[in-house]
């Protein structure tokens, strides 16, 4: 089956850090297999997922320092599809997300932040825009992941999990599992 | 026609501000009306949206510095809604989302981190999850207002844009509108 790994560029230290780890927390809830941060490393980033995984479950993994074009290279080379979320590319559509997963390989979504270099524009199997405004790469990803699961992974179940909230109108109800 | 307005509550200075601005910007382009920042200020949030506005249009406000609890009051009081996205809640659906859509007056969609006072669950009308998972309060309001404006929020335009962008499969074409 086709997985999907994200790929996080231009992450700034300090700055980006809750906006990554976001970027992952959603990557992870939403279906993904885990989030390569490319060129730097950020252990808040990784300490934050790494307790969400303990607590809520399943095994999303996370990758530092990875040099982003070596890994985008290699990663091609291997026959896999590189997906670049930008606010530049051609509109989301369902015939774009039918043509993606009938395809072979892989699925790497690349989000960056407003500085990408240019290279990923033609490297790219597809430039995608999730309406042309600027908002956010979270926004983006959530959007780009809902419609690739079809809103199904709004109900994924997480193996290993210690924790799991019983929906309720009023209460915040959590049982322990373990 | 029913509006919507976020309210975002919880906001730490340094650490959140960027998640403040990213909750701003998918409001905007989304189609909430204004963003409230709840009990306290922070001027690179409303930098950050204006200059957005001003470069792509809109009027999207941003009010700081609202003291929550008798803002929320004043505005059930006035007959108005109040929807609080909440990891905790019941489960998002169609039928909620039509009948909130049926209701009288505008819809406040409250967001918040982790550390939410328990009267806001009281308080709200609805208390409602995007899946049952920890992630982003910025994906919560992405799926929510998706699902509210049934995805034509991705094809919004906005008046008195300094800048459109013409969708494109390889490269960044931005037209100048002034």
């Amino acid at each position: 089956m086709q997985q999907i790994i994200i790929l996080r560029m231009g992450h700034r230290q300090f700055r980006d850090n809750r906006i990554t780890t976001h970027v992952g927390l959603v990557g992870r809830a939403f279906g993904a297999k885990g989030m390569i941060l490319a060129d730097i490393s950020d252990a808040s980033v990784k300490d934050s997922i790494n307790e969400i995984n303990q607590n809520w479950g399943g095994n999303f993994f996370i990758e530092m320092n990875v040099q982003h074009l070596k890994f985008l290279k290699d990663w091609i080379n291997k026959g896999n599809l590189v997906v670049h979320l930008t606010m530049y590319g051609e509109n989301l559509s369902k015939n774009l997300i039918n043509e993606i997963k009938k395809k072979e390989g892989d699925v790497l979504v690349v989000v960056g932040s407003q500085k990408v270099p240019k290279t990923l524009y033609d490297l790219a199997h597809y430039n995608i825009s999730i309406s042309n405004q600027p908002h956010s790469e979270i926004s983006a990803l959530t959007i780009f992941l809902d419609r690739y699961f079809e809103g199904k992974q709004l109900l994924k179940k997480f193996k290993g999990a210690k924790f799991e909230i019983i929906p309720s109108k009023k209460k915040k109800i959590v049982r322990s599992l373990k």
